[in-house]
């Protein structure tokens, strides 16, 4: 049976795929049993697939977002469940002018890229840009119906005019704060990797992204539940 | 025995230590023979020593510094040592006008924070400032003549206005790329934690960060070595 293990950051993201796809929380090692990540556990039509938050910040209540616990997270799942492929579902910020509204999703198009690590010494550049290959998903993206762009991470849900120009050198139109982290985890364990993001915020229109995130936050997060939930039937056609 | 786990983001950082502790090159687990990260393990006196380092980027053939790799670095440490004590034994820049100078070495005051995760939303604002603590280790400085600070990561070898403003609020004088990363990790698996830092560059007297960072990088090095070689043989006295 073919292994597919989701990264999501928040619970809010992946509370009802959860639900849609009846799994169960579980302790995949006990060393996991003292520890703030969450697993969850189930058969799918044909599939074995597994969910991992990073869990909870016990001193505030908050999801544990960004690329530190992101990356951990990925690292965990993949040592303890060696999934055939891992995929980041989440929400992001984009562009109007690159055709992006709240609520649409996208899938990963060639790479992954950072925005906030700026390194400039040779060698170290290249590296802090990330440009980590995605599974190429083109064609299960034209199947059902979604676009795909190439994903920019950063630890700030805000932004600087650097930010966005790096963003723009590397041609990637949507902004968020974990798919880079995690493809370098598929990247060093040579676990096909890709991303599926809902758009909360247009940075262009309206530039308060905090506030613009949590006005959306629901309906990017219903819209992702139901294009995961696509891809997952079109993967389970495709890798029978 | 006691178990001291070091994680070092520079094979360079960690070159001569390794060979004064004359630790080993070692595969912890099966599960990291095609992996990237190095290990490396011997006992020195009374204590069973690890130094981890993420390894290299194999496209641009440098070290994988930064938060995304120190943390997974420090979670596979811990899942595979259990170490009773974690140490990030690196480099930073400072500042002049609070009395740092090239090669300084310091440890780290009561908390480490990040510079670069912005995220203006109540609960992830604090979230992501980090603050997450060190082991007090004011009486270890005081011992071999080492002054304490707040050391504040972000992954960017450079720096904004805004970065250095947030390590201001934060009251942090050492800046660097990985420990509030790994302090993060140490925080989440509750292992006790801090950090030995030698400075490289003084970024109020030659704001060129990278070029000072390349030009002063042995001197800092060779510092960090001796002092870290200090703090060892302190523990060995204080843990027996």
């Amino acid at each position: 049976m073919q292994k597919i293990s989701f990264v999501v950051a928040m619970e809010q993201e992946a509370a009802s795929l959860i639900q849609r796809l009846d799994l169960k929380k579980i302790v995949p090692n006990p060393k996991y049993e003292k520890l703030q990540f969450v697993f969850y556990r189930g058969n799918y039509k044909d599939l074995d697939i597994t969910i991992t938050t990073p869990g909870r910040d016990p001193r505030y209540n908050v999801d544990s977002i960004g690329t530190e616990p992101a990356a951990v997270a990925a690292f965990a799942t993949i040592m303890e469940f060696q999934p055939d492929l891992l995929i980041n579902a989440g929400t992001a910020g984009s562009f109007a002018k690159h055709g992006a509204s709240v609520g649409k999703v996208y899938l990963s198009d060639s790479a992954f890229y950072f925005h906030d690590h700026r390194i400039p010494i040779p060698g170290w550049e290249q590296f802090g840009k990330g440009a980590y290959p995605s599974l190429n998903v083109k064609n299960l993206a034209k199947k059902i119906g979604l676009e795909t762009a190439n994903v920019s991470s950063g630890n700030s849900l805000d932004y600087t005019e650097r930010d966005l120009e790096l963003m723009q050198q590397n041609g990637a139109i949507l902004k968020e704060m974990e798919a880079g982290a995690i493809a370098w985890v598929a990247f060093v364990t040579k676990t096909p990797f890709f991303a599926i993001k809902s758009v909360t915020n247009l940075i262009d229109s309206n530039p308060d992204s905090p506030r613009e995130f949590e006005k959306n936050f629901a309906i990017a997060a219903e819209q992702l539940t139901e294009k995961t939930l696509q891809v997952i039937d079109a993967l389970c056609t495709t890798l029978k």
